[in-house]
């Protein structure tokens, strides 16, 4: 049975305490992939604690991917322990463990944030339009941020788009859910695998059937779409493989949407940090039928902390997005909206990407760098490393992609493999490889786990 | 057939322009409710523009309310055709135009919006949190905001909340669409009616069943609840009839909930601004068994363009929303929850509301004395007159609600009867009967339509 002395310790509830220990359990390798947690009642009476706090914990466990339930048995150590930073609730909340991961690979990280233009921007916004501010705002978002949007998508990406055909959301999530509104709830939605099992999650709740399609060099199947009627995927940079759909499958895919009916969500997420190769045009401007919604966000390029995105709708969802959705109220504020119309009619947002973009390069060149040099390097190959802020490191190991994660965790090594982005059965090639984020990362922290490892 | 002289402007599209054009007629009286308008083909041809300028014309009416669509007919003048500002998509991209009514009852306003005090308060913030707003965030919300809630509710709803049960969102609306989802799409949801029609929409979109229940002087019936399993009701100051639920009520519907197993959805908008009674303890606080979800908004309280409300979970659907719900990101960006935290711990939101009940109780007497004073003061009946920031006018005349409001409109005023917030049948005493919202009200346009209304 687990026993653990809970400490009260001021702003940190019971609950939380619990969740701490359990989750430092898991990361150490003390509770073991599989193993089976106590039922709430027997750790509670164990603890002398009461079962919601017993359940608070387990709750965040769950939330946060270290432990699954299984109905009418019980509680189980996940097999994958490692969830995104992005995906992990409350990390604010958490201050840092002494069991903390040295290096966490498995999450986004952004820094380097413009807080001293984007303030200023702020206060001229106040300044500027005073009262306009607490009008009611239309609820596709306001006029400039969309002509902003615009006019960066034509300078960036080729793209003709029309203001009006912009609209305005908190975060991708919130986009999603409404286009399972727009587009029906009787429609089959097909995502990429492997791939963001977020988006697996998201079109589940919104009570739509989800189906995965498997993938080639070249992008999603074609042939694996039959059942569906909206396709969801990342052709300038899949997550987690890196791989940019080929032009023809493109062609192949607009195809599918123009004879069937169908939808596609570019979804255009990361496109701005591409280092080695001249970006792909997005799909929307291969499409003249209104078969392709194109969908990006400022969370991943400018932080994860500002919630706004934005999707293109062709001209006849728009008309049906006012005829049948008119009546929802945009969901960000006026202010974060003025201001990032600013920040991006000022070209600061242009400055901020590519200045990141270098930083990014700098960053992933001494990653492969450190990788290369290390003691074991000629049992590491990089895949796809051209791609977004990440890359895929293939190990020639014999342990299985459980073990090799549990290794990296006893290392200190937060990471997550690419077979754990699978929900379709997993190909060999893509077994033994490693996600590597290194947008967040700490260079001395690598460079100390990899001496430590060479001196172990 | 409409003939209108599209002018291009800088700045207003074509389909902007004729829309404008409609709408002056309709609030005109030149086109007359339940009239039919010419197809998007004919009226295209006969403007020599294009279907699409029409379709984005009749697109935007439609999502306004003005017209509405039946299907294989064609498109119609709406019998009210007035909504609330709140609900109309684009207004800040709509310039005054000539017939704009000269007062409008019919919305809700906010404005003394401390400017300077929230402006430095995101100055500190930006330099206090610094790379800490980076950080993705908690996704029920941050814990100083979460925590100013509890301590708000605490002090001026004598609620005893735990920060930990507060879920964070950008909007009512978006919180609605997260209950569907927590509670389940099996449910059915009782609304109340009459009531305000945007919640009865966003159920039908979010793809439950929705009920309308009928009220009594007391609040809404316990007896016709019986097909629901989950209740939408503000019991502290119903929309638009004013009343409050009484004790006794609010006891016989929590029985209701634990004996059903059902949930109620308390929806304490507006809650903050009485005047004349002492404000009843929220059901949140009656609530033993965790089935009354508290919810509330600074959307109304601070300004419709700030988008951040909340709601409070019992300790089981928390967890539930963690295990299940628990990918979704918080859709409120980091500046603004630590902007409005400090904003609430530091004492000036209490201040602002206290300021604004004030004000706003100024202008209900000013608006109820020039009623009073007015000519046809005897044809005249305020009912329900201590309740948020609207009243009942029932008014004495032959005249049927669609022919007052058109003679309202007729002198400049755009008001909605209350006889247009009924889904069920209309009980014979709710006609003729006018929902004056005085929030946003310009008290020289009042005096001057009342002193022309006079001189007619």
């Amino acid at each position: 049975m687990l026993t653990y002395e809970l400490k009260k310790s001021p702003g940190v509830p019971l609950y939380e305490a619990l969740y701490r220990c359990i989750r430092a359990d898991i990361l150490a390798g003390r509770l073991q992939p599989g193993q089976k947690l106590p039922s709430k009642r027997a750790l509670a009476q164990n603890l002398k604690v009461s079962k919601i706090t017993v359940e608070g914990a387990y709750g965040q466990l769950l939330a946060e991917g270290y432990i699954r339930a299984a109905e009418k048995v019980g509680f189980f150590v996940e097999d994958v322990p490692f969830t995104p930073a992005a995906a992990a609730p409350c990390p604010a909340a958490a201050p840092a463990s002494p069991r903390q991961p040295l290096l966490d690979l498995s999450g986004s990280g952004t820094e380097r944030f413009p807080f001293s233009v984007w303030s200023r921007l702020q206060r001229e916004v106040m300044l500027d339009y005073g009262e306009k501010l607490l009008l009611p705002l239309p609820n596709q978002g306001i006029a400039p941020l969309r002509q902003a949007i615009a006019d960066h998508l034509a300078a960036f990406r080729a793209m003709t788009v029309k203001a009006d055909n912009i609209l305005i959301g908190a975060g991708t999530d919130f986009l999603y859910n409404l286009l399972i509104q727009l587009l029906g709830r009787d429609k089959t939605y097909a995502v990429e695998d492997p791939g963001y099992g977020k988006i697996h999650k998201i079109y589940a709740a919104g009570g739509v059937r989800c189906i995965s399609v498997p993938m080639d060099r070249e992008g999603v199947l074609p042939e694996a779409l039959h059942p569906a009627q909206v396709l969801h995927l990342s052709p300038a940079h899949h997550f987690p493989t890196g791989r940019v759909t080929s032009t023809g499958r493109r062609q192949q895919l607009i195809s599918w949407a123009n004879s069937s009916g169908g939808y596609i969500i570019e979804d255009d997420y990361d496109s701005e940090f591409r280092f080695d190769a001249h970006p792909q045009p997005a799909m929307q401007s291969l499409d003249s039928s209104g078969r392709v919604i194109y969908m990006n966000t400022f969370s991943r390029s400018l932080a994860p902390s500002i919630r706004i995105s934005y999707m293109v709708l062709p001209d006849h969802l728009m008309t049906r997005f006012r005829e049948n959705l008119g009546f929802y109220s945009c969901t960000v504020s006026s202010f974060e909206q003025y201001t990032l119309a600013r920040f991006l009619s000022r070209g600061y947002f242009e400055k901020h990407i590519n200045r990141m973009r270098k930083y990014y390069k700098m960053r992933r060149n001494q990653v492969l760098s450190a990788l290369r040099r290390c003691s074991f390097a000629d049992k590491l190959t990089i895949r796809e490393e051209d791609a977004g802020l990440h890359f895929l490191l293939k190990v020639d190991t014999p342990l299985s992609d459980d073990a090799l994660v549990r290794f990296c965790a006893e290392k200190g090594i937060l990471v997550r493999p690419l077979s754990s982005y699978y929900h379709l059965p997993i190909p060999e090639e893509d077994r033994r490889c490693l996600v590597i984020n290194y947008a967040g990362l700490n260079q001395q922290a690598l460079e100390q786990v990899l001496a430590a490892w060479d001196d172990a």
